[in-house]
């Protein structure tokens, strides 16, 4: 199978919308928009995040062993662009978008998120042109109200609405 | 940090629901509903399914090698909530709801969905109580149309709408 056409299947696979950050030992923060990002095991509490090899992010949590994963609210879309590297902005430029706090871990962590956690980095798997980084969860920052994440999906970002009820 | 604040921020990062389906060596399906899937790599097309090793799609996918992913559409709820086990129907039961084939990989392939993954089982990493299943991708089903996908966050069944323009 070739890539375009998994390339062309991925579009449909919507998922939430997270910034991915990291900092190295010279206190140098980076981060990149991921929407490979999933839950893996509450014992321990931990999560998955696929980032390419030849993105900084991974040399960066490979050294420092911490990164932070922000699940980003729906008006949060412009952060989202700029991570992705639309605006063509160098690595630590891309944060004056957006409220940006040192977390407890170091890794740099987003106000006005739905939930971001910080992660020890526990494992890393690597496969093809990625890694998989498995983080296991230090802290969780959740925002007290219900906010709409953002989502990206066909190729465009979206907030979600209630499902309409399931046909019998 | 415990396992409650963990699930907490968890139900705040939205994503797409799937139905991760297997066959095992007697022509026996199975399949759960599961919304930690995500892309890996496209050299090869690859995807990241967590799934519980107590569950019996960790077993069979171990044993048969082979897996699918159904990306549901959201009027695929009922489905969806039919492989959640919600219904407490046994494994083959389950498929009495939804249009099931046979993929070419043996994995059943639910029609109408927004896009279907067939993948044989590449490698498995364990951690904690779940499974990381890196599948590499063998056949991409794709709706021609442009279906809105079933996500689900914040404990409940959403769908899509186009986000918001962002602030400048």
């Amino acid at each position: 199978m070739g890539s375009e056409e998994f390339r062309a299947g991925m579009r449909k696979l919507a998922g939430g919308v997270t910034i991915v950050t990291s900092i190295d030992q010279d206190g140098r923060r980076c981060g990149l928009t991921a929407t490979a990002v999933c839950s893996l095991s509450t014992d321990p509490p931990s999560l998955v995040a696929c980032v390419n090899r030849a993105s900084s992010v991974a040399a960066v949590v490979e050294a420092s062993g911490v990164f932070a994963v922000n699940v980003l609210a729906h008006e949060q879309q412009a952060v989202a662009e700029v991570f992705a590297g639309r605006a063509g902005l160098a690595r630590e430029d891309r944060f004056a978008a957006g409220d940006w706090q040192h977390g407890a871990g170091g890794a740099p962590v987003l106000a006005g998120t739905c939930v971001s956690f910080e992660c020890a980095l526990a494992e890393v798997k690597e496969f093809g042109t990625h890694l998989i980084l498995i983080g296991r969860v230090t802290k969780t920052h959740v925002t007290p109200e219900d906010d709409s994440p953002l989502i990206y999906g066909n190729g465009a970002f979206l907030t979600t609405t209630s499902a309409p009820q399931a046909a019998a």
